[in-house]
């Protein structure tokens, strides 16, 4: 049995952004030798996301509006009343919307990797979804197998 | 440590419709010998996701309700403008709404091996859910322990 | 390679109640022994999620606001008519936003183990989201490694 973890370190770029990391994850199973087994990928943030969908620009701006729809930054949340969290950091975002969309997104993404390749469909892509950016972020993995 | 990959094909017949596969997981499971480890699923598709709940013929129907009533097809979207998108095949769907479900619902299941069983309450199924149906599918399956 | 299957028990005593498992989660992982590799974690109910995101109290409080703003307890649903489930006990709850809410934060998690320690940020916990409580819950949880 082997195992190869590691952490990729992605910096974005806008307030809400995809971006596609399916190369990466790929080259990380490629470069652990593991031909059978499964990886775990998971976002180390609460207002960033992983989801496994069509890397496409059109859906993407879809994608902004919808969830920015269902949980608009400027509508009134309790964890953004920054007044009442006496223990924060001075430049503490209000970012409520953003961890809310992250638990409808979901944290992690498990896939089979078979014959040394994560298993995806061709329209599959691993995409990392930024909803409180522009931040560096960083995404743990853990390749497993034999 | 023992791994053992499979591929289920699903053919459903609706545009919404909910598949209930646990029968099916449990038999690869059985069938790999596994006693303790774990159990991958993923949907390979875009517009097809996975889910855990009660399958359950009325809770169906809300489901179908509630999801469309969220992201409707007939809705405004970009990733529909098929004009837009210059390499894609002359029978290209207008599904951008099932895209957005399906990450709503998530596309993998992972699930403890325990006993030679996928670990499940009494009222938990595993639920294909087709968004842009009908359609082939596939599941990719992973069972890995020993 | 090693696995260590566990199950949590834990009493809720809300209707919506977020309650942070990653203690536990954690000395399990610690008592397994196991330094690399992964821990899957399921809930083993329909109407009860797990969720990795910031254990905050005001933050608790939009995430029950926005997600009963999503499924309304009190709106139709199809599940809730009881009459027409002839093979339910005499005390079935009515409870189909319970259902709907759960799929849309999910049923399980999953993350790598590294170094002897679930991999998590900063501001992560794992929650176990409980949306038609009271109840007595239970989560399966397999670490695997070596």
């Amino acid at each position: 049995m082997k195992n190869h973890y590691s952490e990729l370190s992605i910096a974005t770029h806008r307030s809400f952004e995809i971006i596609d990391i399916t190369g990466r994850v790929r080259a990380l199973v490629s470069e652990s030798g593991i031909r059978e087994g499964m990886v775990v990928l998971s976002s180390l943030h609460t207002t960033c996301a992983l989801c496994v969908n069509e890397d496409e620009k059109l859906l993407a701006m879809d994608m902004q509006r919808f969830f920015l729809g269902m949980a608009a930054p400027e509508a009134d949340y309790e964890h953004n009343k920054l007044h009442l969290r006496p223990d924060i950091p001075p430049d503490e975002p209000e970012n409520a919307h953003a961890h809310l969309i992250s638990m409808l997104l979901g944290n992690s993404e498990s896939l089979a990797v078979h014959a040394g390749l994560p298993v995806m469909g061709r329209y599959q892509s691993i995409l990392l979804v930024e909803v409180d950016g522009p931040r560096q972020r960083k995404v743990a993995i853990q390749v497993f197998g034999e």
